[in-house]
């Protein structure tokens, strides 16, 4: 497939994309020491070639602009240069390469787990900005946006084998099925370009929200017509049924209360992003465990969004006895047994770092009356190695 | 310039770049859905073209694969094909192309001040990155690891015209040059790629600090000679004298106490990250001024670092007459009305709209006895056009 194109990246200004009816770069003289006068956006509206009855209506220049800037494809794309993204799998899913940038890394030069919850969400979006579905919204295609519907997640799993290192250079496969009726599946796979070694590992669960009652939907026929010809049949994680994750009570070992979303915390559907939540569930881990362990999986099961003004508590609770007692537990052994590589005391996990320990999760909205489910989530844990230079 | 390469993304397997030891990607069949053998990164890093003798010692096992997994280059590059990044300027600019990415986005889809000043790190970093000078910290050179010593910024300056919006390309340039005898300054400029408007400008000024003491150092001899070559006399603000931020005390109209670092605000440099301290002066501001504003600039100094333990309390006062006093706001202003374009009521900013608002901000750790100053700042705003949709 990579064969397929070539010269993709730094586009000389005559270079068109297909199926974008913005093409090329238009041309404007810009020296930063000199007082070139600088066209305004809306100047610039009407100058696109190929936009000519754009130009022509003020009226809409407000949507000519963000069109300009954004150029979201209206076909099908193979290949976004800039986004550094191209189609895969015959057709049907998506690939981007990325390098880890130095602000998404923690002290030890090690990818948080938050930047690669990020850019799963971002290479998802991209998948369908390149799929030519993509509406204006946070991932919604043409058919939600008529019926006012919008993506949210139900359900999330992630294992992390590796964590990528500052600057390193990933490949991020993502590509989405069929999740029951109403549903769709997104799955993940995170590899070093350099070697082509898995990282990580991830599948999710989506389903429709009404964008103004806020109450989930059906999936809509003209929206399946749209999505399923991008189905495939195949999983990131091959896990049994999952196991229920237990609902914590106010006895919980551990209790961070009176959170509360910032305006940075809030994403394109109004509501806090779900990533922000990881962030919510890991800080109520006592400091002392985070320093010595490092996450090699989660999952993630959302019940309710939670919006700007809620107050959240977050609970946590260290399995009692840390052998490996329930089914999300054993799954994830599973997966690390079946990649015996990685298990012979190369550094990474000796014989006798193969023992996990395990957390449950729940963040919830204090009401005055009862509380608010908004994700329970289970966290499994592997003792850092202290030779390990970039460990965190 | 953009003339004289071609063809960098996507690489073939063959592909080998300038000065780096480590040459093109092992071939490893990797298929999700079979139980192929995995390669451990250890096998790997005896298994590279190029890399022969370290395969021979396990002993420097961790090295190799750090360097085989991060490949920074050992000479001058003059094209990144991952990070889009080229040389410019005579050989001693960097420009890089990014695509605004959705977690970098607000719920209006513009670009967080945040995201813009993470974007600034990035493009410095990958600037010591390209340049052969990067040694394996923080932007720090050979040199300066040779002298325990690593970067910290005294001073930094940004004036936004534009948010970028999601999915926008811009092109990112930075250079540095001289300031005073021990600094280095920095800027940048932010462009539109489809229009080559400028978004934003930021200028800063960078010392050195002993790793061990953390004390401020002098700059060393071998460590002007690496950087000096590089120093372009431009600049991306054209400011007068910089006026004096005045430090606020208890009386300030707002106060938000007891800030606690999180161990995801640390960076490799095991301090918080100076774009951290941002997102606590602005949560000092009320949210009815935040909902109807939009920061067009902001003045940062920086004092003194900030740890993992330290208590921090943040403080702000907006200014109490709203008219322009002061010679940071001139210079602010000024810079506005040299772009006339823009205030030609094209939805951006009004002839009514040119009022700006400022505040006064103050970071310092509360200590037993005395308040240690960690930053202070000014910030400039203007109020948001309602019509505009992606307004932030």
């Amino acid at each position: 497939m990579a064969a397929a194109f070539s010269c993709p990246v730094f586009l000389p200004s005559t270079f068109s994309y297909n199926g974008n009816r913005y093409h090329g770069r238009i041309k404007i003289k810009i020296n930063a020491t000199s007082s070139t006068k600088v066209k305004t956006l809306n100047e610039i509206a009407g100058a696109g070639k190929g936009s000519s009855s754009l130009a022509t209506s003020t009226e809409i220049g407000h949507l000519s602009q963000e069109q300009i800037r954004q150029r979201i494809p209206t076909r099908k794309q193979l290949v976004d240069p800039y986004r550094q993204g191209l189609i895969i799998e015959r057709g049907v899913g998506y690939r981007q390469t990325v390098v880890v940038r130095s602000y998404e890394v923690g002290p030890y030069k090690t990818a948080t787990l938050e930047s690669l919850l990020n850019l799963f969400q971002e290479t998802a979006l991209n998948h369908v900005w390149m799929s030519g579905l993509l509406s204006n919204g946070f991932g919604a295609t043409h058919g939600m946006v008529r019926n006012n519907l919008i993506w949210v997640v139900s359900r999330m799993q992630v294992q992390v084998d590796h964590y990528p290192i500052w600057g390193e250079v990933l490949e991020i496969d993502t590509w989405v099925g069929a999740s029951g009726k109403n549903g769709m599946r997104r799955d993940w796979l995170i590899r070093s370009q350099a070697t082509g070694i898995t990282y990580a590992r991830a599948t999710s669960t989506w389903v429709m929200m009404n964008e103004k009652t806020r109450r989930l939907s059906k999936m809509p026929e003209e929206v399946r017509d749209e999505i399923s010809p991008w189905f495939i049949d195949k999983r990131a994680i091959n896990e049994d049924v999952p196991e229920k994750i237990v609902k914590l009570d106010d006895n919980a070992r551990y209790v961070n209360s009176d959170l509360k979303p910032k305006r940075s915390d809030l994403d394109m559907n109004h509501h806090v992003n779900n990533v922000k939540y990881v962030r919510w569930m890991l800080e109520t881990i006592p400091d002392k465990f985070l320093e010595s362990h490092q996450l090699s999986g989660i999952v993630l099961e959302y019940r309710r969004e939670c919006g700007s003004s809620d107050r959240v508590q977050s609970l946590c609770q260290p399995d009692e006895d840390e052998t490996l007692t329930n089914g999300v537990e054993q799954s994830l052994l599973k997966n690390m047994i079946l990649t015996p590589g990685i298990m012979e005391g190369n550094g990474y996990l000796g014989p006798l770092d193969v023992k996990s320990y395990g957390y449950t999760h729940l963040l919830q909205i204090k009401g005055d009356s009862k509380n608010e489910e908004i994700v329970r989530g289970r966290t499994r844990w592997r003792k850092k190695l202290s030779t390990l230079p970039y460990s965190s």
